[in-house]
């Protein structure tokens, strides 16, 4: 038993602290250990999975076995280890039959998604709706509705979830289970996860809820992949700006989660009112509505909220793309202003990359070279402490990828316990 | 052994990933566990150790007896746990005879400073300095005299030093050894590191560089030692604004070290010219000289450089008090200025405390209620996510403290080779 020396949430250790280990805690920890190699690594042989971890050669032999048996790893083709010796069995990740569900309010659309443990998505639903039009009951309702309909399409293909985390943008007690303010979806104190379970079967699996950009940081440290880069900072363009940071591999959620509220740094000079009541925020400067302002006359179609927003960002990309001045200037202030704000969080948090999502996934491209140009001369540390800007390649899909790996994430923890 | 997947600086785990253990790595984590917890929780029995830990009572008396044999802990006064049950004897920490050493580069002095394993501050000297005045070899003979002075000290009351950790404010590369920029110094790219080393008898300790609000952070968060405080802030006010970050326990030192960088965040809409060539950053509007500046006209003699930093804070905290309406209103444009940005960098980190050094130290009293008055109105989340403000209990000693402490890590990683 491997025990923690303060109840959660407040079982940080000290500085640098370990947590006591005991043997029984051992073999659990080392297969997730495996199964992350496995997952990050990619397909391996025992012998390198040995030299990954450093663990003995026996016991490798043991753990992968059950990994095996527990059906979160296979054994396929042949691998050769670098040019010479051997060539050994490659182990490899499956958990085919292991899901994580994902779900996600946004402003636009609520969503489900199913995702195996050798990241093969396996359902995928979203809905349009204007949440913040709707009834809250109403959207509560079509969410349980997919989430139920997932369920059950998965398990009828022999897939079972470990999971459920639902992914909404604001100020989120996870905790608690309640979304504290949403001004994008015009929620304050709305306790979802009680009124999502209810909504479900019994039998559903565990609920959880964080904040979406939180979790879409997740899915892009993930996705990125890359041996280099362990501090991230996601930054997700919509109505509002919100913010992800991921710090030496795991996600900084604060004291009491609610790290990450980047959209309300006072950055305007011009002090124009924010959704949130105060003067200057930053997402005044580089919000959506803020990119459309400067782009365009009010009764410039644009502006249409009935047409979907990917449509207006495509025409707003080929204006600036057939050279129109007023467009390129939009889109150089709001990439200025951007690179104001990532400066200043570069020079805080130092990542190692800034990933931009949302509304930015469509055309951050036009933006990015001044982002950077602007990155470069704010940022005190040399060469941008070594930071670089690059665009999403997850997108919208970012935030329910990041509750089905957050879902995941106790076969990880524990691995013989999968469900 | 247990072995990094990758290595250092890039050994950071994935998202939430332990590293792979084995036998033999369990018994020198678990006598750094027990150490930390005799140093953060206090005196305390064997049995309460097992709770503690979740570790078995046979396991705690071999790490125990382990611990005393090696000095590090001792067995003494009887202590009953509860109301019931047999009185035990009770283990503490000790370590009088193994030290850290921490030295400290300022604007304004070189000191050093060696503390024991249980907290004795058994050698502290501190020379004034005018270091952007000075020679920089003429700065580093000054210092590496105070450091081979200490270790002569300390070597004739039979302690031995574990490291030396040396703190100097501005933009440092650990890994390197080097300042990169330190403007209040007036100090870019050196190599300090090697610099100092050469200059110590080739038998001196392991010597590490740090950045000095870093270091403040971890002396900070050590001295708090509240169960309920993982995620910390430290703000230090000098003629710059540093800034160290601890979250979930650790030290956030971002991809390359460089993270904390608070001072040059641009929130002035006055938009005033900062020492580093920027305009508008958080220093000037909250650092000494734009106290100075708003509480006195150029020729008061609180502007005196001559005159000593506390004397003349002392001065304007008279004034202060006694009601004087121009230092009256300097201070509380400071602390609202300060208030702004620390509610930005709380809405960024959601950091339980926010601890105030350096000048703070003499006059934050008198700012505290309007600091704290615009941080729960800046921070998005409810109660300022929770987010209390105080003053430091260190002073100037914190970066000091803070390079002992970061000396003495080793021992708590590894305490059987204590030197």
């Amino acid at each position: 038993m491997k025990a923690d020396l303060r109840p959660v949430p407040d079982s940080t250790p000290a500085v640098g602290m370990p947590r006591p280990s005991d043997r029984a805690s051992i073999r659990r920890d080392n297969l997730g250990v495996v199964l992350r190699l496995l997952r990050d690594g990619g397909p391996r042989s025992r012998v390198r999975i040995a030299a990954d971890t450093g663990l003995p050669k026996p016991t490798i032999t043991g753990l992968v076995g059950e990994l095996v048996a527990l059906g979160l790893a296979s054994e396929g083709t042949v691998e050769r280890d670098g040019s010479i010796g051997r060539p050994g069995l490659s182990v490899h990740l499956d958990g085919r039959d292991v899901c994580g569900v994902g779900a996600e309010i946004s402003a636009d659309y609520v969503g489900v998604l199913a995702m195996t443990l050798r990241g093969e998505t396996v359902f995928e639903q979203r809905v349009p709706v204007a949440v913040a039009a709707a009834e809250v009951g109403s959207v509560l309702d079509l969410l349980a509705g997919l989430i139920t309909r997932c369920l059950a399409d998965i398990a009828g293909r022999g897939v079972r979830p470990a999971g459920i985390t639902l992914a909404v943008p604001g100020v989120v007690n996870t905790a608690a289970g309640r979304v504290d303010y949403a001004a994008n979806l015009g929620w304050r104190d709305v306790d979802v996860l009680a009124a999502v379970r209810r909504r479900l079967n019994p039998n559903a699996p565990a609920l959880r809820l964080e904040n979406d950009a939180k979790l879409a940081a997740v899915a892009e440290y993930l996705a990125i992949n890359d041996a280099a880069v362990h501090d991230l900072l996601y930054v997700t363009g919509e109505t509002g700006i919100g913010g992800g940071i991921i710090s030496g591999g795991q996600l900084l959620r604060g004291a009491a989660g609610f790290a990450g509220e980047i959209g309300h740094m006072p950055l305007d000079p011009e002090r124009r009112p924010c959704a949130c009541g105060r003067l200057g925020c930053w997402e005044t400067m580089v919000g959506l509505s803020a990119l459309l302002r400067l782009a365009a006359d009010p009764d410039d179609p644009v502006h249409n909220p009935t047409v979907d927003v990917e449509q207006r960002l495509a025409e707003l990309k080929a204006r600036a793309l057939a050279g129109d001045e007023r467009t390129l200037a939009a889109f150089d202030r709001v990439a200025a202003d951007l690179g104001l704000g990532i400066g200043l969080l570069a020079d805080v948090l130092n990542p190692r990359a800034v990933i931009l999502g949302g509304y930015f996934t469509h055309v951050g491209e036009l933006m990015l070279d001044r982002i950077r140009s602007v990155v470069r001369e704010r940022v005190m540390a040399p060469d941008a402490g070594g930071c670089r800007v690059e665009v999403s390649r997850l997108g919208f899909s970012a935030p329910a990828l990041g509750g089905a790996h957050s879902a995941l994430e106790r076969v990880y923890q524990d691995p013989a316990a999968r469900p």
